[in-house]
């Protein structure tokens, strides 16, 4: 064909970190059929979900069957039940909602990737190291990429310091994905500042919500006046074990315009045209989910990975290694010993401890000398993994 | 804020159509509270979901609850067992599938909004009247749009003949929504060759494509060489009953390159980068229904709309009214009579014969004058409005 392809997909870089990763994991094993290799770099939930969405799920699914209770074509933006279960969910932690500002979804991947549409050809900030969709969706746009330095010395909290007064679009995550580090009050108000002052808009990915255990801001509108500057992608992936159901949300509130262009009419417009709405028994899941009773025991999961994240983090404190999370975050971010690169210190642990971890390098390049852990493998293997580790290091 | 919006979003109009269907009803309710009302302007399913496809999914759901079988995060293009069951569905039609060319989704409208982040700025051809959604998420690109005429000279089966040698991107859905109309084996032979000869990317919607009882193709790649040219876009929504579950798919042929650059390989890019996958009990949910025993069960849903349909088209046959559609497809296009305008039609049936349907203006300015009835109301309606029409016509 002669057709024209969207030429920026070509100025993509193929991402072979995990691919990468299980290949060295599995010339060790053929080198080491008998080792006893413990996972530590899953990015994935692993605990079951609880009874009580599995049978909203199944009660749902059940109304199907009926003539009288079927439902068809959902609405675009969510049903009202669970647009209010998400509004009171926020509620419980002091942040009003107006119910047209929640969009539902498949997923917070798919919201991140496509907010990208509504949007003009601005200059992107987007910190380094972080997940990887950003990136890669303003990329196929043909955006400008600025990169925002995370390091030791800002705890992998960037900040604007430094950043010129044009308007931009910028990209927070916190809890960050991958180094756990967690903005507080302060910070995130500085950033609005910021914002204000220079007539930005924040996208403000709050996937990892539901670990935060400290004081710090669990949505973006618990700051005062969020609600003119930012966007918050969420979802019930973490938060609740989601990620083979497959549901997340968009606030985008009533108050944010562009030079007086409403993007809350704007994410409207392109979500009635180019989705359909969520499946109707995810949609009464993740009601079950976010309700009162539904969080208490989606918090019992969260509660076993948060042992095993304080589990490493008490470790690397005995150790006097420096990192960031496990306390808001199933992640710890490892600075690598004796100034190893990521992969180097990944073949040293895997090679001396039987441990596989994700090397920090490939969440970009600010990450290299520096490794991720993860919270999500059992309580018995974590153990395991810290006496290795506490003899190795 | 200052920051830039994508202005293509200005050039949509809003579309009033259904609002506009049901402030019209309401007000001729008001003034006639007891008037019998029929609605055959549904475009969606309303028959309930087969056993099979429920039990799939509460198995599936159960499967959730358990650490054994417990899921996370789904492969983004879809599990290995629904792709399969997508290829063996194809296989009974004759048509056979590479397996790393399907990919599932949502459903079908997600793909065909977001296919177009692949392509370049190409001149698009959309038929119309048809679904809007092809006009709408180019728009929102800024692509240029040229419509092809479906008019009562070519049966609303418009043809290549008379366009120019470009390459081009062009829609094509049969059965036809609104329409109905349906091309058959040679005329898609002929949009294929049009297509070789001028390089040129079909984009084929077949989402309807269970309702043909004919000799059409019910998938584009029934036509030899079609792997060279053609993207299909299909869906379990009329299919099953998917329209409140949500499951499509796409196919993109490896064979599919625009000047030596892969479609499918794009493909893969952007659903990995924006796309996380389709929920686990629906997938489950969809094998069963694309299984020889779920097709069987649905099938007898199919057959019910199918002999609504019937019912409607014999009266227009007997009233010698001109129309389209009523044999493959769920839908009746027919001409309003007397030369009158959609929405002259439209208020005259529903004053009338307390009848509410869809003018066909709303689907494209040559749809003007034409009028869509469906056969998703149950048969004792359908009956009753049939002997309503052969009273008033």
């Amino acid at each position: 064909m002669k057709i024209k392809i969207n030429k920026n997909f070509l100025n993509l870089e193929e991402n072979y970190l995990f691919s990468d990763i299980n290949k060295r994991v599995n010339a060790y094993k053929e080198k080491n059929p008998n080792a006893d290799i413990i996972r530590l770099g899953i990015g994935d939930v692993t605990l079951p979900l609880p009874k009580i969405i599995v049978d909203a799920m199944k009660k749902a699914s059940d109304e199907m069957l009926s003539k009288d209770t079927f439902r068809g074509y959902p609405p675009e933006y969510g049903y009202d039940f669970i647009k209010e279960a998400i509004k009171d969910y926020y509620n419980r932690n002091n942040v009003s909602l107006d119910i047209e500002s929640i969009f539902v979804s498949d997923g917070a991947k798919s919201d991140l990737g496509n907010i990208v549409d509504i949007l003009g050809n601005n200059d992107i900030y987007i910190p380094n190291p972080v997940y990887p969709v950003y990136l890669d969706s303003n990329l196929m746009s043909g955006r400008r990429i600025h990169f925002i330095e995370g390091n030791e010395a800002n705890n992998f909290l960037p900040m604007p310091d430094g950043l010129n007064n044009k308007p931009k679009v910028i990209y927070l995550c916190s809890p960050n994905n991958p180094t756990g580090a967690t903005y507080n009050f302060n910070e995130l108000a500085k950033w609005l500042e910021y914002a204000y002052k220079t007539g930005s808009l924040i996208i403000y990915d709050a996937a990892y919500e539901a670990f935060i255990v400290d004081s710090s801001p669990r949505s973006i509108y618990q700051i005062p006046n969020a609600k003119y500057v930012a966007i918050e992608v969420s979802s019930l992936s973490k938060m609740a074990g989601f990620t083979g159901v497959r549901c997340g949300y968009t606030i985008i509130p009533l108050e944010l315009k562009a030079n007086d262009v409403s993007l809350n009419k704007l994410w409207k417009r392109r979500q009635a045209t180019k989705f359909n709405g969520v499946s109707y028994p995810v949609q009464r899941a993740a009601e079950a989910a976010l309700s009162i009773e539904g969080v208490k025991a989606c918090k019992e999961n969260l509660d076993k990975y948060k042992e095993n994240a304080r589990l490493l983090s008490d470790l690397f404190d005995r150790k006097h290694i420096w990192y960031s999370g496990g306390k808001n975050s199933p992640y710890i971010w490892l600075k690598c010993p004796n100034n190893m690169k990521s992969f180097e210190f990944f073949d040293y642990l895997l090679d001396k401890a039987n441990i596989v971890g994700t090397p920090g390098v490939g969440f970009g390049k600010f990450g290299e000398g520096y490794f991720r852990l993860t919270s999500f493998n059992t309580k018995e293997n974590t153990i395991k993994a810290v006496e290795r580790l506490e003899k190795l290091l």
